[in-house]
Protein backbone atom coordinates (compact mmCIF):
# COMPACT_ATOMS: atom_id res chain seq x y z
CA UNK A 1 0.00 0.00 0.00
CA UNK A 2 1.42 3.47 -1.00
CA UNK A 3 0.33 7.07 0.17
CA UNK A 4 1.34 10.62 -0.88
CA UNK A 5 2.11 12.98 1.85
CA UNK A 6 2.51 16.39 1.75
CA UNK A 7 4.04 18.30 4.51
CA UNK A 8 2.72 21.70 4.14
CA UNK A 9 3.96 24.85 5.99
CA UNK A 10 3.62 28.68 6.36
CA UNK A 11 7.78 28.57 7.35
CA UNK A 12 10.50 25.63 6.59
CA UNK A 13 7.72 22.35 6.94
CA UNK A 14 10.44 21.18 9.49
CA UNK A 15 8.20 20.86 12.10
CA UNK A 16 5.63 19.19 10.09
CA UNK A 17 8.20 17.06 8.94
CA UNK A 18 9.26 15.93 11.51
CA UNK A 19 5.71 15.18 13.40
CA UNK A 20 4.57 13.47 9.92
CA UNK A 21 7.74 11.34 10.16
CA UNK A 22 6.61 10.44 13.58
CA UNK A 23 3.35 9.55 13.22
CA UNK A 24 3.51 7.65 10.01
CA UNK A 25 6.59 5.66 11.16
CA UNK A 26 3.29 3.83 13.43
CA UNK A 27 2.12 2.62 9.77
CA UNK A 28 4.68 -0.31 9.22
CA UNK A 29 2.48 -1.84 6.14
CA UNK A 30 2.09 1.65 4.51
CA UNK A 31 5.02 2.93 2.31
CA UNK A 32 4.77 6.48 2.13
CA UNK A 33 5.77 8.93 -0.75
CA UNK A 34 6.96 12.24 1.02
CA UNK A 35 6.98 15.76 -0.27
CA UNK A 36 7.36 19.05 1.65
CA UNK A 37 5.97 22.47 0.69
CA UNK A 38 7.63 24.96 2.75
CA UNK A 39 7.21 28.87 2.54
CA UNK A 40 3.46 28.60 1.63
CA UNK A 41 2.18 31.72 3.01
CA UNK A 42 -0.03 33.31 0.17
CA UNK A 43 -3.64 32.51 -1.69
CA UNK A 44 -1.25 32.26 -4.58
CA UNK A 45 0.98 29.69 -3.02
CA UNK A 46 -2.03 28.05 -1.44
CA UNK A 47 -3.71 27.50 -4.56
CA UNK A 48 -0.44 26.03 -6.35
CA UNK A 49 -0.10 23.40 -3.69
CA UNK A 50 -3.84 22.03 -3.88
CA UNK A 51 -3.68 21.56 -7.68
CA UNK A 52 -0.40 19.57 -7.04
CA UNK A 53 -2.19 17.57 -4.41
CA UNK A 54 -5.08 17.01 -6.53
CA UNK A 55 -3.18 16.18 -9.44
CA UNK A 56 -1.29 13.31 -7.35
CA UNK A 57 -4.51 12.35 -6.53
CA UNK A 58 -5.20 11.39 -9.95
CA UNK A 59 -2.14 10.14 -10.33
CA UNK A 60 -2.04 7.46 -7.87
CA UNK A 61 -6.13 6.93 -7.60
CA UNK A 62 -5.02 7.22 -3.51
CA UNK A 63 -6.59 10.04 -1.27
CA UNK A 64 -3.48 12.27 -1.10
CA UNK A 65 -2.69 13.16 3.54
CA UNK A 66 -1.64 16.70 3.83
CA UNK A 67 0.25 17.72 7.07
CA UNK A 68 -0.35 20.99 8.02
CA UNK A 69 1.33 23.72 10.27
CA UNK A 70 0.18 27.06 7.76
CA UNK A 71 -1.29 29.40 11.12
CA UNK A 72 -3.54 31.19 8.75
CA UNK A 73 -7.09 29.52 8.22
CA UNK A 74 -7.47 30.65 5.07
CA UNK A 75 -4.81 29.65 3.94
CA UNK A 76 -5.88 26.07 5.07
CA UNK A 77 -9.16 25.79 3.81
CA UNK A 78 -7.96 26.74 0.05
CA UNK A 79 -5.55 23.90 0.52
CA UNK A 80 -8.88 21.53 2.06
CA UNK A 81 -10.05 22.51 -1.61
CA UNK A 82 -7.83 19.12 -2.45
CA UNK A 83 -9.89 17.32 -0.79
CA UNK A 84 -6.95 15.41 1.07
CA UNK A 85 -7.10 14.22 4.36
CA UNK A 86 -6.18 17.27 6.56
CA UNK A 87 -3.74 16.68 9.72
CA UNK A 88 -4.00 20.29 11.30
CA UNK A 89 -0.65 19.58 13.73
CA UNK A 90 -1.15 22.54 15.90
CA UNK A 91 -5.36 22.93 15.94
CA UNK A 92 -5.86 20.10 18.98
CA UNK A 93 -3.13 21.88 21.30
CA UNK A 94 -4.29 25.64 21.37
CA UNK A 95 -7.16 25.11 23.10
CA UNK A 96 -6.21 23.50 25.82
CA UNK A 97 -3.33 25.41 26.38
CA UNK A 98 -5.16 29.10 25.93
CA UNK A 99 -7.55 27.57 28.50
CA UNK A 100 -4.05 26.19 30.58
CA UNK A 101 -2.55 29.86 30.25
CA UNK A 102 -5.57 32.11 30.19
CA UNK A 103 -4.03 34.10 26.96
CA UNK A 104 -5.02 33.79 23.63
CA UNK A 105 -2.40 32.28 21.27
CA UNK A 106 -0.76 34.84 18.47
CA UNK A 107 -1.80 33.24 15.33
CA UNK A 108 1.46 34.23 13.87
CA UNK A 109 3.17 32.34 11.32
CA UNK A 110 5.50 29.51 12.73
CA UNK A 111 8.51 31.04 14.15
CA UNK A 112 9.87 28.63 16.00
CA UNK A 113 12.70 27.68 12.99
CA UNK A 114 13.09 31.36 12.73
CA UNK A 115 16.16 33.12 14.04
CA UNK A 116 15.16 35.23 16.93
CA UNK A 117 18.25 35.05 19.46
CA UNK A 118 21.44 36.20 18.49
CA UNK A 119 23.13 34.81 21.42
CA UNK A 120 21.59 31.34 21.20
CA UNK A 121 22.54 31.79 17.48
CA UNK A 122 26.08 32.26 17.93
CA UNK A 123 26.22 29.64 20.65
CA UNK A 124 25.31 27.11 17.90
CA UNK A 125 27.91 28.74 15.53
CA UNK A 126 30.71 28.94 17.99
CA UNK A 127 30.37 25.35 19.34
CA UNK A 128 29.79 24.18 15.45
CA UNK A 129 33.59 25.93 14.98
CA UNK A 130 34.78 24.21 17.97
CA UNK A 131 33.78 20.77 16.63
CA UNK A 132 35.07 21.79 13.42
CA UNK A 133 38.76 22.48 14.79
CA UNK A 134 38.98 19.97 17.55
CA UNK A 135 37.35 17.16 15.08
CA UNK A 136 39.88 14.27 14.73
CA UNK A 137 42.31 15.17 17.30
CA UNK A 138 43.53 17.99 15.48
CA UNK A 139 43.49 20.46 18.26
CA UNK A 140 44.08 18.93 21.51
CA UNK A 141 43.15 21.67 23.64
CA UNK A 142 39.98 20.66 25.57
CA UNK A 143 39.84 23.16 28.34
CA UNK A 144 36.62 24.02 26.80
CA UNK A 145 35.23 21.09 25.35
CA UNK A 146 31.81 20.04 27.34
CA UNK A 147 32.56 16.77 26.28
CA UNK A 148 34.99 14.54 24.41
CA UNK A 149 34.19 11.38 22.05
CA UNK A 150 36.49 8.98 22.08
CA UNK A 151 36.55 6.06 19.48
CA UNK A 152 38.53 4.25 16.45
CA UNK A 153 38.37 5.93 12.89
CA UNK A 154 34.61 5.93 11.51
CA UNK A 155 32.88 5.14 14.30
CA UNK A 156 30.61 8.07 14.25
CA UNK A 157 32.22 10.65 15.83
CA UNK A 158 32.41 13.63 13.62
CA UNK A 159 28.50 13.91 12.78
CA UNK A 160 27.25 12.93 15.95
CA UNK A 161 29.35 16.26 17.43
CA UNK A 162 28.64 18.25 14.59
CA UNK A 163 24.76 17.16 15.12
CA UNK A 164 25.52 18.35 18.99
CA UNK A 165 27.02 21.52 18.00
CA UNK A 166 24.30 22.51 15.46
CA UNK A 167 21.21 22.07 17.39
CA UNK A 168 22.38 22.17 21.04
CA UNK A 169 24.78 24.83 20.99
CA UNK A 170 27.15 21.67 22.52
CA UNK A 171 30.88 22.14 22.43
CA UNK A 172 32.11 18.78 21.85
CA UNK A 173 35.43 17.82 20.73
CA UNK A 174 36.97 13.94 19.50
CA UNK A 175 39.69 11.69 20.04
CA UNK A 176 40.35 8.71 17.18
CA UNK A 177 42.04 6.56 19.26
CA UNK A 178 45.71 5.46 17.62
CA UNK A 179 47.04 2.09 16.72
CA UNK A 180 49.60 3.09 19.64
CA UNK A 181 46.60 3.84 21.83
CA UNK A 182 45.03 0.71 21.02
CA UNK A 183 48.47 -1.58 21.73
CA UNK A 184 49.25 0.11 25.30
CA UNK A 185 45.92 -0.27 26.51
CA UNK A 186 46.69 3.07 27.51
CA UNK A 187 44.52 6.63 27.30
CA UNK A 188 46.64 9.51 26.11
CA UNK A 189 47.54 11.97 29.02
CA UNK A 190 45.83 14.85 27.63
CA UNK A 191 42.93 12.72 27.52
CA UNK A 192 43.35 11.20 31.24
CA UNK A 193 42.54 14.98 32.70
CA UNK A 194 39.57 15.51 31.62
CA UNK A 195 38.22 11.90 32.11
CA UNK A 196 34.55 12.82 33.81
CA UNK A 197 33.68 14.23 30.10
CA UNK A 198 34.37 11.17 27.51
CA UNK A 199 32.14 9.46 26.29
CA UNK A 200 32.96 6.04 23.70
CA UNK A 201 31.58 5.03 20.43
CA UNK A 202 31.88 2.00 19.16
CA UNK A 203 30.24 -0.18 16.73
CA UNK A 204 30.11 -3.49 14.97
CA UNK A 205 33.45 -5.04 13.29
CA UNK A 206 31.26 -6.00 10.03
CA UNK A 207 29.79 -2.86 10.04
CA UNK A 208 32.85 -0.71 10.02
CA UNK A 209 34.63 -2.94 7.67
CA UNK A 210 31.76 -1.72 5.14
CA UNK A 211 32.19 1.47 6.05
CA UNK A 212 36.04 2.02 6.07
CA UNK A 213 36.15 -0.79 2.80
CA UNK A 214 33.57 2.40 1.08
CA UNK A 215 36.29 4.98 2.03
CA UNK A 216 39.85 2.90 1.56
CA UNK A 217 38.90 0.00 -0.91
CA UNK A 218 40.91 -2.75 -0.39
CA UNK A 219 43.59 -1.41 2.02
CA UNK A 220 43.94 -3.09 5.41
CA UNK A 221 42.72 -0.57 7.36
CA UNK A 222 39.14 -2.14 6.23
CA UNK A 223 39.76 -5.67 6.54
CA UNK A 224 37.68 -7.13 9.10
CA UNK A 225 40.23 -8.32 10.88
CA UNK A 226 42.08 -5.19 11.42
CA UNK A 227 38.71 -3.95 12.65
CA UNK A 228 38.05 -6.65 14.76
CA UNK A 229 41.20 -5.95 16.52
CA UNK A 230 41.21 -2.20 17.14
CA UNK A 231 37.16 -2.83 18.49
CA UNK A 232 38.33 -5.28 20.83
CA UNK A 233 41.07 -2.94 22.21
CA UNK A 234 39.22 0.15 22.43
CA UNK A 235 36.66 -1.39 24.69
CA UNK A 236 39.07 -3.19 26.61
CA UNK A 237 40.67 0.11 26.79
CA UNK A 238 37.14 1.89 27.43
CA UNK A 239 35.96 -0.45 30.28
CA UNK A 240 39.44 -0.47 31.99
CA UNK A 241 39.06 3.37 31.96
CA UNK A 242 35.34 3.34 33.02
CA UNK A 243 34.62 5.23 30.21
CA UNK A 244 30.34 5.10 29.31
CA UNK A 245 30.11 3.77 25.65
CA UNK A 246 27.45 3.00 23.44
CA UNK A 247 27.65 1.17 20.17
CA UNK A 248 26.39 2.90 17.14
CA UNK A 249 25.60 0.40 14.40
CA UNK A 250 21.28 0.68 14.68
CA UNK A 251 21.86 4.34 16.13
CA UNK A 252 20.63 7.29 14.33
CA UNK A 253 23.15 10.09 15.24
CA UNK A 254 19.68 12.27 16.77
CA UNK A 255 19.53 8.95 19.38
CA UNK A 256 23.49 8.91 19.78
CA UNK A 257 23.08 13.02 20.96
CA UNK A 258 20.24 12.17 23.26
CA UNK A 259 21.72 9.38 24.75
CA UNK A 260 25.19 10.83 25.59
CA UNK A 261 23.31 14.02 26.63
CA UNK A 262 21.38 11.38 29.05
CA UNK A 263 24.50 10.12 30.29
CA UNK A 264 25.84 13.63 30.95
CA UNK A 265 22.58 15.06 32.57
CA UNK A 266 23.01 17.69 29.76
CA UNK A 267 19.60 18.94 29.76
CA UNK A 268 20.12 21.66 26.95
CA UNK A 269 17.62 22.25 24.60
CA UNK A 270 17.06 22.94 21.07
CA UNK A 271 17.46 26.25 19.35
CA UNK B 1 3.98 35.00 33.58
CA UNK B 2 6.57 31.55 33.72
CA UNK B 3 5.97 27.89 32.86
CA UNK B 4 8.02 25.08 33.12
CA UNK B 5 7.33 22.51 30.15
CA UNK B 6 8.66 19.01 30.01
CA UNK B 7 9.23 17.28 26.25
CA UNK B 8 8.30 13.58 27.47
CA UNK B 9 9.43 10.66 24.97
CA UNK B 10 10.10 7.02 24.91
CA UNK B 11 12.82 7.99 22.30
CA UNK B 12 15.15 10.75 21.93
CA UNK B 13 11.95 13.89 22.24
CA UNK B 14 13.07 15.27 19.30
CA UNK B 15 9.18 15.29 17.96
CA UNK B 16 7.93 16.11 21.51
CA UNK B 17 10.61 19.18 21.22
CA UNK B 18 9.91 20.15 17.50
CA UNK B 19 5.92 20.33 17.98
CA UNK B 20 6.36 21.70 21.37
CA UNK B 21 8.36 24.46 20.88
CA UNK B 22 6.11 25.70 17.95
CA UNK B 23 3.04 25.48 19.56
CA UNK B 24 4.74 27.55 22.40
CA UNK B 25 6.21 29.90 20.19
CA UNK B 26 2.42 30.99 19.62
CA UNK B 27 2.11 32.11 23.22
CA UNK B 28 4.54 35.67 23.39
CA UNK B 29 3.68 36.25 26.20
CA UNK B 30 4.73 33.25 28.59
CA UNK B 31 8.07 32.84 29.27
CA UNK B 32 8.68 28.94 29.44
CA UNK B 33 11.19 26.98 30.81
CA UNK B 34 11.59 23.75 29.15
CA UNK B 35 12.91 20.43 30.25
CA UNK B 36 13.66 17.08 27.87
CA UNK B 37 13.11 13.89 29.41
CA UNK B 38 14.07 11.40 26.37
CA UNK B 39 14.16 7.40 26.73
CA UNK B 40 11.40 6.76 29.64
CA UNK B 41 10.29 4.16 28.91
CA UNK B 42 9.40 1.56 31.65
CA UNK B 43 7.67 2.64 34.52
CA UNK B 44 10.18 3.09 36.96
CA UNK B 45 11.42 5.94 34.62
CA UNK B 46 8.09 7.71 34.26
CA UNK B 47 7.20 7.37 38.22
CA UNK B 48 11.08 9.50 38.56
CA UNK B 49 9.50 12.04 35.41
CA UNK B 50 5.96 12.41 37.51
CA UNK B 51 7.86 12.95 40.81
CA UNK B 52 9.83 15.60 39.29
CA UNK B 53 7.33 17.02 37.57
CA UNK B 54 5.11 17.07 40.70
CA UNK B 55 8.40 19.11 42.38
CA UNK B 56 8.97 21.26 40.23
CA UNK B 57 4.90 22.59 40.73
CA UNK B 58 5.92 23.06 44.11
CA UNK B 59 8.25 24.81 43.63
CA UNK B 60 7.10 27.09 41.20
CA UNK B 61 3.63 27.42 41.96
CA UNK B 62 2.13 26.93 38.71
CA UNK B 63 0.88 23.60 37.06
CA UNK B 64 3.35 21.83 34.78
CA UNK B 65 2.72 21.35 31.06
CA UNK B 66 3.92 17.81 29.49
CA UNK B 67 4.64 17.59 25.90
CA UNK B 68 4.32 13.48 24.92
CA UNK B 69 5.11 11.40 22.53
CA UNK B 70 4.98 8.24 24.75
CA UNK B 71 3.25 5.31 22.54
CA UNK B 72 2.53 3.38 26.14
CA UNK B 73 -0.86 4.09 27.73
CA UNK B 74 0.75 2.70 31.00
CA UNK B 75 3.59 5.16 31.45
CA UNK B 76 1.12 7.95 29.93
CA UNK B 77 -0.93 7.20 32.70
CA UNK B 78 1.66 7.38 35.34
CA UNK B 79 3.52 10.42 34.21
CA UNK B 80 -0.37 12.07 34.31
CA UNK B 81 -0.64 11.16 38.06
CA UNK B 82 1.94 14.15 38.09
CA UNK B 83 -1.18 16.49 38.00
CA UNK B 84 0.61 18.38 34.75
CA UNK B 85 -1.37 19.29 31.54
CA UNK B 86 -0.93 16.55 29.20
CA UNK B 87 -0.81 17.34 25.61
CA UNK B 88 -0.18 14.16 23.78
CA UNK B 89 1.19 14.71 20.80
CA UNK B 90 0.55 11.63 18.13
CA UNK B 91 -3.33 10.74 20.20
CA UNK B 92 -4.67 13.18 17.66
CA UNK B 93 -3.82 12.10 14.62
CA UNK B 94 -3.68 7.96 14.97
CA UNK B 95 -7.57 8.11 14.30
CA UNK B 96 -7.88 9.73 11.66
CA UNK B 97 -5.64 8.11 10.09
CA UNK B 98 -6.15 4.84 11.21
CA UNK B 99 -9.38 5.18 9.69
CA UNK B 100 -8.31 6.74 6.52
CA UNK B 101 -5.66 4.17 6.05
CA UNK B 102 -7.66 0.98 7.22
CA UNK B 103 -5.18 -0.45 9.27
CA UNK B 104 -4.20 -0.29 12.75
CA UNK B 105 -1.03 1.72 14.29
CA UNK B 106 1.26 -0.36 15.52
CA UNK B 107 1.44 1.57 18.68
CA UNK B 108 5.22 0.75 18.68
CA UNK B 109 8.07 2.89 20.68
CA UNK B 110 8.56 5.58 17.99
CA UNK B 111 11.02 4.87 16.01
CA UNK B 112 11.37 7.79 13.48
CA UNK B 113 14.75 8.94 14.82
CA UNK B 114 16.07 5.30 15.42
CA UNK B 115 18.43 4.27 12.80
CA UNK B 116 16.48 2.30 10.14
CA UNK B 117 18.01 2.34 6.85
CA UNK B 118 21.71 2.04 6.13
CA UNK B 119 21.71 3.83 2.79
CA UNK B 120 19.63 6.55 3.84
CA UNK B 121 22.21 6.72 6.92
CA UNK B 122 25.63 6.56 4.61
CA UNK B 123 24.04 9.13 2.03
CA UNK B 124 24.18 11.55 5.36
CA UNK B 125 27.35 10.72 6.32
CA UNK B 126 29.01 11.07 2.74
CA UNK B 127 27.31 14.09 2.64
CA UNK B 128 28.79 15.30 5.85
CA UNK B 129 32.17 14.30 4.80
CA UNK B 130 31.68 16.00 1.32
CA UNK B 131 30.82 19.24 3.00
CA UNK B 132 34.12 19.11 5.37
CA UNK B 133 36.41 18.51 2.14
CA UNK B 134 34.81 20.77 0.56
CA UNK B 135 34.18 23.84 2.99
CA UNK B 136 36.09 26.77 2.46
CA UNK B 137 37.42 26.32 -1.17
CA UNK B 138 39.75 23.41 0.47
CA UNK B 139 38.59 20.93 -2.41
CA UNK B 140 37.01 23.11 -5.81
CA UNK B 141 36.09 19.92 -7.56
CA UNK B 142 32.57 20.55 -7.76
CA UNK B 143 31.57 17.69 -10.07
CA UNK B 144 29.78 15.71 -7.30
CA UNK B 145 28.07 18.62 -5.51
CA UNK B 146 24.51 19.11 -4.96
CA UNK B 147 24.82 23.13 -5.09
CA UNK B 148 27.71 25.28 -4.20
CA UNK B 149 27.43 28.32 -1.33
CA UNK B 150 29.65 31.39 -2.13
CA UNK B 151 29.73 34.49 0.11
CA UNK B 152 32.17 36.74 1.66
CA UNK B 153 33.91 34.90 4.86
CA UNK B 154 31.50 34.23 8.44
CA UNK B 155 28.09 34.68 5.86
CA UNK B 156 27.20 31.55 7.37
CA UNK B 157 28.23 29.18 4.38
CA UNK B 158 29.53 26.29 6.93
CA UNK B 159 27.43 25.73 9.58
CA UNK B 160 24.31 25.70 6.01
CA UNK B 161 26.37 23.28 4.09
CA UNK B 162 26.79 21.13 7.69
CA UNK B 163 22.99 21.11 8.24
CA UNK B 164 21.88 20.23 4.75
CA UNK B 165 24.72 17.14 4.83
CA UNK B 166 23.52 16.07 8.33
CA UNK B 167 19.56 16.43 7.76
CA UNK B 168 18.53 16.10 4.18
CA UNK B 169 21.92 13.82 2.76
CA UNK B 170 22.12 17.08 0.51
CA UNK B 171 26.36 17.31 -1.11
CA UNK B 172 26.98 21.06 -0.85
CA UNK B 173 30.36 22.86 -0.96
CA UNK B 174 31.15 26.56 -0.40
CA UNK B 175 33.29 28.55 -1.59
CA UNK B 176 34.22 31.87 0.13
CA UNK B 177 35.02 34.78 -2.36
CA UNK B 178 38.09 36.26 -2.14
CA UNK B 179 39.83 40.17 -1.98
CA UNK B 180 40.80 39.36 -5.78
CA UNK B 181 37.45 38.04 -6.79
CA UNK B 182 35.79 41.08 -5.00
CA UNK B 183 37.82 43.27 -6.80
CA UNK B 184 37.86 42.00 -10.06
CA UNK B 185 33.94 41.50 -9.53
CA UNK B 186 34.38 37.95 -11.30
CA UNK B 187 33.60 34.79 -10.26
CA UNK B 188 36.32 31.96 -10.24
CA UNK B 189 36.33 30.09 -13.35
CA UNK B 190 36.12 27.47 -11.47
CA UNK B 191 32.45 28.50 -10.08
CA UNK B 192 31.97 29.87 -13.86
CA UNK B 193 31.45 25.84 -14.86
CA UNK B 194 28.69 25.54 -11.85
CA UNK B 195 26.69 28.42 -12.07
CA UNK B 196 23.22 26.60 -12.38
CA UNK B 197 24.10 25.07 -8.82
CA UNK B 198 25.35 28.58 -7.09
CA UNK B 199 23.66 30.07 -4.57
CA UNK B 200 24.77 33.26 -2.54
CA UNK B 201 24.85 34.07 1.46
CA UNK B 202 25.06 37.80 2.49
CA UNK B 203 24.35 39.70 5.62
CA UNK B 204 24.29 42.99 7.34
CA UNK B 205 27.59 44.94 7.24
CA UNK B 206 26.88 45.63 11.21
CA UNK B 207 26.35 41.89 12.15
CA UNK B 208 29.48 41.01 9.89
CA UNK B 209 31.61 43.34 11.65
CA UNK B 210 30.06 41.59 15.19
CA UNK B 211 30.78 38.15 14.01
CA UNK B 212 34.73 38.99 12.56
CA UNK B 213 35.34 41.21 15.86
CA UNK B 214 34.51 38.15 18.05
CA UNK B 215 37.13 36.08 16.07
CA UNK B 216 39.52 38.29 15.17
CA UNK B 217 39.36 41.03 17.76
CA UNK B 218 40.98 44.54 16.37
CA UNK B 219 41.51 43.13 12.86
CA UNK B 220 41.05 45.26 9.51
CA UNK B 221 39.08 41.91 8.72
CA UNK B 222 36.09 42.66 11.45
CA UNK B 223 36.19 46.74 10.51
CA UNK B 224 32.92 47.73 9.16
CA UNK B 225 34.57 49.53 6.44
CA UNK B 226 36.02 46.35 5.25
CA UNK B 227 32.97 44.46 6.17
CA UNK B 228 30.83 47.24 3.85
CA UNK B 229 33.27 47.08 1.16
CA UNK B 230 33.26 42.85 0.85
CA UNK B 231 29.36 42.80 1.38
CA UNK B 232 28.63 45.48 -1.86
CA UNK B 233 31.03 44.58 -3.90
CA UNK B 234 29.48 40.58 -3.32
CA UNK B 235 26.38 41.49 -4.01
CA UNK B 236 27.55 43.40 -7.39
CA UNK B 237 29.09 40.21 -8.45
CA UNK B 238 26.45 37.73 -7.82
CA UNK B 239 23.58 40.18 -9.27
CA UNK B 240 26.19 40.47 -12.48
CA UNK B 241 26.36 36.42 -12.78
CA UNK B 242 23.00 36.06 -11.79
CA UNK B 243 23.41 34.04 -8.74
CA UNK B 244 20.16 33.78 -6.54
CA UNK B 245 21.26 35.22 -3.11
CA UNK B 246 19.69 35.09 0.87
CA UNK B 247 20.42 37.99 3.37
CA UNK B 248 21.10 35.27 6.87
CA UNK B 249 20.97 38.13 9.19
CA UNK B 250 17.59 37.17 10.80
CA UNK B 251 17.21 33.72 9.61
CA UNK B 252 18.27 30.82 11.42
CA UNK B 253 20.20 28.05 9.68
CA UNK B 254 16.84 25.42 9.01
CA UNK B 255 15.24 28.61 7.49
CA UNK B 256 18.05 29.36 4.74
CA UNK B 257 18.66 25.75 4.05
CA UNK B 258 14.47 25.75 3.28
CA UNK B 259 14.84 28.14 1.06
CA UNK B 260 17.84 27.45 -0.89
CA UNK B 261 16.37 23.42 -1.08
CA UNK B 262 13.08 25.62 -2.51
CA UNK B 263 15.26 27.44 -5.06
CA UNK B 264 16.68 24.44 -6.39
CA UNK B 265 13.51 22.59 -6.65
CA UNK B 266 15.38 20.10 -4.06
CA UNK B 267 12.08 18.39 -2.12
CA UNK B 268 14.40 15.44 -0.23
CA UNK B 269 12.56 14.85 2.71
CA UNK B 270 14.12 14.38 6.31
CA UNK B 271 15.98 11.04 7.19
Amino acid sequence: MQRSVFFISDSTGITAETIGNSILAQFEGVQFEKHRLPFIDDAHKAEAAALRIKTRWAQSGDRPIVVNTMADRNLCDIVATSGALMLDVFAPFIGPLEDELGTRHSGAVNRSHGMVDFAKYEARINATNYALTHDDGMDVDYAQADLILVGVSRSGKTPTCLYMALHYGVSAANYPLTDDDLEKLELPSRLRAHKPRLFGLTIEPTRLAQIREQRRPGSRYATLKQCKWELEQADRLMRQAGIPSLNTTHVSIEEIASKIFDQFGIEKTMF
